[in-house]
């Protein structure tokens, strides 16, 4: 018997992966690129014991069993155990024919837009690379659990490119830089709703990829803004940054609502934090604040450490809460909670249809330094640990 | 002095004006449709008395002077007096040079994507015109107050062409059918918000020429989908009329969010509303109730006379209200309300984000009976009464 647990991380697109040219092997009409979460708060945690003794395969998501016959899970199984090293146990046989029992939690809501298939799919696929001893390049086994779980391989910024070939064989992940280039870049993330969502991304996508005349388009602007991306990732040119990331997000919703029959994954509340966010970036006099919204309503920010303090003081002010760890992974969070309203913000709230009449952000409000996992970071165990989910019993 | 009170309808667009190709002119980039709206509930009143007595012109609207300099008030007169005919009167001077007192009152919210203005300037253009005697098309005067103005100078069914010429000559409305041409057809607008809206249309049309790919694509579409409204009108064709309805509807609107800034018309209780419309039309197997929003959040659903009772009680199910005169206007209202949901609607408050937990519908539902005004039923009075308006005084 073989046991490995390891951890993956989220990681949110800046800009953004929309709509498939191969449904089965998941290879995208557009390239993409995103920041990779550090796992200090957000993460998939994944426990994959193989044995020669277990009669098939089985997986537990959340505490609940899923079906293993999922068609997802099941290439990546294939893929993983056609990569297999062939290393002969004790009991003789072949590794790559021993069955496996997975069990997998997120400790975030799962598919209510927040990235949790990426890290879902990643973490599954890395843990099974080493219960299997697979080498090489893993993202292209990610992308065909979910697309987007193959950025989360790496930490820092990752690329996408869709590549060419007809196999997928190029269409992987890349990393552009690591966690350590842009150290002043933080995220915010805001927990609007967490309920799993109406609309999931691959029957979303599908669609547009169908009915949506603005996808065309989109797909012809991407190559140019993925080159102008990776400059201002190089460069640390915020300005640049936050412009694209706004500008990405805002064409994928166009296209969301080209669809037919439209999709509308941003609320109200979504677009009252688009509201702040472009007034504070008006009252600073430049780019301060970039949001992103995935296929969900959670605003996604992205912003220079300097920034955190006087826009969550303005986020808090607006979208109060009494309950306790409303906002999360704060440094200092008592001292941002106390501040006062920032100037030019004083009178946003005599606007038509004011802020603080609409729906609150539920919990939480969560802050995270940015992008520490490291491939090299995964936590590897071959100490057989199920501690999270003790109902399951081994003999 | 001559005085005259005229009463002009609303006109709600099924195929929507949405771009300028003169911003002056106000001559669109695509051809529009709409229906004219029944004045027993929704009308605009406007009363202009004019005198040789008077030093300036003067406007006031719901109660409140107006700048009488505004651009397109501005244009209206000019053009009107341009028209006039010289008639000499009882104090020899030219009827052009009186300058005029206007008073003007919509009996619904204005500004709030009701179509305020195009029964607005209608309604002005209209009784301007009694007033200067002023003969042949006025469409194009109303044309240059406000677009969609110029379809509400008939009733029925009226289209707006275009047009090719550079001085708008021939961008006018033109009757498509009478308003007894499809006897069963109704319309119920749906009051969500009566609050004036963020982005007014002129500044919203506005961006969305300059910034939007998908409004190139969508004056593509337009053409075919006016020869095939025309032709489904023609024909009394509900099936193709309301597909044709909801489908510009929601391009409208994804044109609108692929604008930069984007636009959101659309709130959580518009898309609530799209939601029941859908589940209706599934549950009867066909397409009974089409939806579609102008630059707002209210939904406005054509529908033939059979579907208006069983509609309005899931509306009424799903959206109660205890205000008096929550639904106006509608016949038989105490029965409509007393009736029980219809088969396929019981386990809609099951779903995810049940649609009782969102926003109410506020006051109120408003049913109409179809297009009832003509041209010819404008009121015209000669005599002098400003009844609405008792603060405003002349000797």
């Amino acid at each position: 018997m073989i046991a490995v647990t390891c951890t993956a991380p989220v990681n949110i697109a800046v800009i953004k992966y929309w709509g498939k040219r191969d449904e089965k092997l998941i290879l995208p009409i557009n390239s993409s690129l995103s920041g990779t979460l550090n796992q200090n708060d957000m993460k998939t945690t994944t426990t994959v014991v193989a044995s020669p003794d277990f009669d098939r395969d089985r997986i537990w998501l959340n505490g609940r069993e899923e079906d293993i016959q999922s068609e997802r899970i099941q290439r990546v199984l294939d893929e993983i155990r056609k990569r297999a090293g062939d290393r002969k146990e004790a009991s003789k046989e072949k590794l790559s024919t021993y069955k496996v029992h997975i069990v997998t939690v997120n400790n975030f809501p799962t598919a209510a837009g927040l990235a949790s298939s990426a890290s879902g799919y990643c973490c599954l696929v890395y843990t099974l690379a080493q219960v299997f001893q697979v080498s090489g390049d893993i993202s292209t086994i990610a992308r065909v659990g979910s697309g987007s779980a193959c950025r989360s391989i790496y930490g820092g910024w990752v690329a996408w490119d869709m590549g060419n070939e007809i196999d997928g064989s190029d269409s992987r992940a890349r990393q552009v830089a690591d966690e350590h280039h842009w150290k002043e870049m933080r995220v915010l993330v805001l927990v609007v709703n967490d309920k799993k969502k109406e609309t999931s991304s691959t029957a979303g996508m599908q669609n547009s990829v169908e009915t949506s005349k603005l996808i065309q388009e989109r797909v012809k602007i991407v190559p140019g803004r993925m080159a102008q991306m990776e400059k201002s990732i190089a460069d640390r040119d915020y300005e640049t940054f936050g412009q694209l990331t706004m500008r990405d997000s805002d064409d994928f919703h166009a296209v969301c609502a080209d669809t037919q029959p439209p999709i509308f994954y941003m609320n109200e509340t979504s677009k009252r934090v688009v509201d702040i966010v472009k007034r504070y970036n008006r009252t600073c006099g430049k780019t301060s604040a970039a949001y992103t919204f995935d296929a969900g309503p959670n605003p996604v920010i992205y912003l220079l450490e300097e920034h955190v303090s006087p826009l969550l003081s303005i986020l808090t002010h607006f979208f109060p809460s009494d309950e306790k760890n409303y906002v999360r992974n704060v440094p200092d969070v008592e001292n941002v909670l106390k501040r006062e309203l920032p100037k030019g913000f004083e009178d946003i709230e005599k606007r038509v249809d004011g802020l603080k009449s609409g729906p609150d952000l539920r919990p939480c409000l969560r802050h995270r330094s940015f992008c520490v996992m490291r491939r090299e970071s995964l936590e590897w165990n071959e100490k057989y640990e199920l501690q999270r989910m003790p109902e399951i019993k081994y003999n």
